[in-house]
């Protein structure tokens, strides 16, 4: 059992501005990739990736080798309310299905060879049995934000710092990419409060099914969500009390690991839908956070779309993914490997001798 | 300098069916996926990926270790017209590229540890000096096909008899996954015509700039495709007219290698537009082999599109990428690896004692 260290964090680090990646660098990485042996642009997003990774790392040829996962897990009040198809307990269940190996983010980290830490944010069921669980319970869960903020004031800073405190320690390691994952039966009936008010976007039009639910239980869902948000509706000002009344313990810890991040130098790749959310906080409450980070995919929970149109965002694939865990960041993590790959070892047209573009091509 | 086996191969070989993929392993790999710790169908694309190469594999744990690239180059006498915005002389020069290790193509086949052979299959530049390059040139260059047919009978034989010959040698390599890719200045404008005419598709809907013409080029270069179906309109009877009038050498050489490795029960991945053309024939010729094919990537080039729709295929990724050489299909394997990983490794519910689904759910 981890405990996680106290620290003394301004009340509102969140709120300092990470620095601009280079912008000699990104011009460097960019001359380069038009003199490497393929057609300018013919290797498409990675040609961009490569660029936007060598600019944050200041770095003409940037490196991917150290490869960080956090998977966050939290419990939700508003589970009351049976807006989820699998019981409570998975969350904890699951937890030590990460630690002992045989969840898909533990095989993908194995495959990466990425470290892997899980990060207990306050679960119903008690987990300090688990050895290699970082232990830093803020509550049992949220409370139910059908009837009351999901988090006091104070709770929603504690989880906010789980999340830097796990960056600290990535940082500490010299990671390259931070990869932020999350468990909680419950999570997605959160996330799409959170970013309906926060994006202005119908609840019913990204509202669905989440691990599960059927027809019914997704216009269920719909119902308890728009009666939270109307319940609330003079509390939610602006992006932290929409993510403290709304949210969750792993959202919010999230929130505050995207930041942390960017804050350190660190790309980040953002998983699906929950992450998302996550995400979209950390951008209204710190702008300056976009250049770091990488929205791996496009969720099948069918309001990723409408979300990623919303904050302007292009994720890098499609695979109709729906399993949460940070396994959809974790998947393009070759892809981006890749990429660098190719930006750092390709030859140049003069190296290799190849005739360039006609003029009148 | 390597030269290429002489093969005394029926010459009616590429219509031979392939073995259907087993059922009973597709429907206990779909089985065992749904007893894995996630939402069933939560992994999307990569379930399916996973099952599929099960059924090919007949083994429900399928393994993607050894993985073979063949790059097929060969020049056009279509670039008389003034197609190209690249020189002819690149055909060659990007084969000592391929070989030295500096191209796109070397770059993944190092990353992939795969293995990496470059054939040429007949360019305008003598290429013998190049150690390490297959030599199995049937013709300097296909013929105009503005004017006359791309290829004699015998030629085209020949060209699908060195896709063949190269799938043999993987197959004693033990290779469980085959990616062909394709190196010719021109070869977008053979692609355009031949999957305009076996497609029925409008020239001036699916034809682009290759590797960069401008708007101007384009336009000619649909005038020059639509001449030459005008030529040939009586002679383009069926799949294999059309690939031997319309097509090139190393088009011919991919659609024999596509049919002989899923003959072999090798999964292929298919590479973009011009790939897409020559598994087309394929398809046509030898309908029993698509199983065994994964479409890689959606390409930059504008037609790709309407072609996979017409084709009903669903590529893996939409990375706007278009370079050719086999690039596309050799960045997806990490996503097929992967999958097999996740399938492999993952916990059932039983094993890691997590909870199923709520029967109301």
């Amino acid at each position: 059992m981890t405990e996680t260290t106290s620290t003394a964090l301004d009340p509102a680090w969140w709120s300092e501005p990470a620095a601009r990646p280079s912008v000699s660098v990104k011009a460097a990485a960019s001359e380069r990739q038009n003199q490497l042996t393929k057609p300018p642009g013919a290797l498409g997003r990675l040609e961009q990736i490569a660029i936007q990774l060598a600019a944050i790392q200041n770095q003409v040829k940037p490196s991917l080798e150290q490869v960080h996962i956090a998977v966050f897990a939290g419990d939700h009040g508003i589970v009351e309310e049976g807006v989820s198809a699998f019981p409570q307990a998975v969350t904890v269940e699951m937890q030590r299905n990460f630690i002992r190996g045989g969840a898909a983010i533990s095989v993908l980290a194995r495959e990466l060879d990425a470290t892997l830490e899980v990060i207990n944010t306050g679960t119903h069921a008690d987990p300090s049995h688990l050895a290699g669980v970082v232990h830093g319970p803020i509550a049992p869960q949220t409370a139910n934000f059908r009837h009351q903020a999901a988090m006091t004031e104070a709770q929603w800073q504690q989880a906010l710092c789980l999340g830097w405190e796990s960056v600290q320690r990535a940082a500490e390691r010299g990671v390259k990419l931070y990869i932020g994952g999350e468990m909680g039966i419950g999570n997605t009936t959160a996330a799409t409060a959170l970013l309906a008010r926060l994006l202005n976007l119908a609840v019913g039009d990204i509202t669905g099914p989440g691990t599960g639910l059927n027809q019914q239980g997704v216009q269920h869902k719909i119902r308890v969500i728009q009666h939270a948000l109307d319940r609330h509706t003079n509390s939610l000002t602006d992006a932290g009390a929409i993510s403290r009344i709304l949210g969750g313990f792993e959202i919010t810890a999230l929130t505050g690991a995207y930041i942390a991040a960017a804050q350190q130098g660190i790309a980040v790749i953002v998983d699906g839908f929950i992450c998302t959310a996550a995400a979209a906080v950390a951008l209204q409450l710190n702008p300056s956070i976009r250049p770091y980070l990488f929205f791996s995919h496009c969720s099948a929970e069918p309001g990723h779309q409408k979300v990623i149109e919303q904050l302007g965002v292009e994720p890098i694939v499609d695979l109709n993914l729906r399993l949460g865990e940070g396994s959809g960041a974790a998947m393009v993590v070759p892809l981006l490997r890749l990429a660098c790959a190719l930006h750092n070892q390709m030859a140049t047209f003069a190296e290799a001798a190849v005739s360039e573009k006609l003029e009148n091509g």
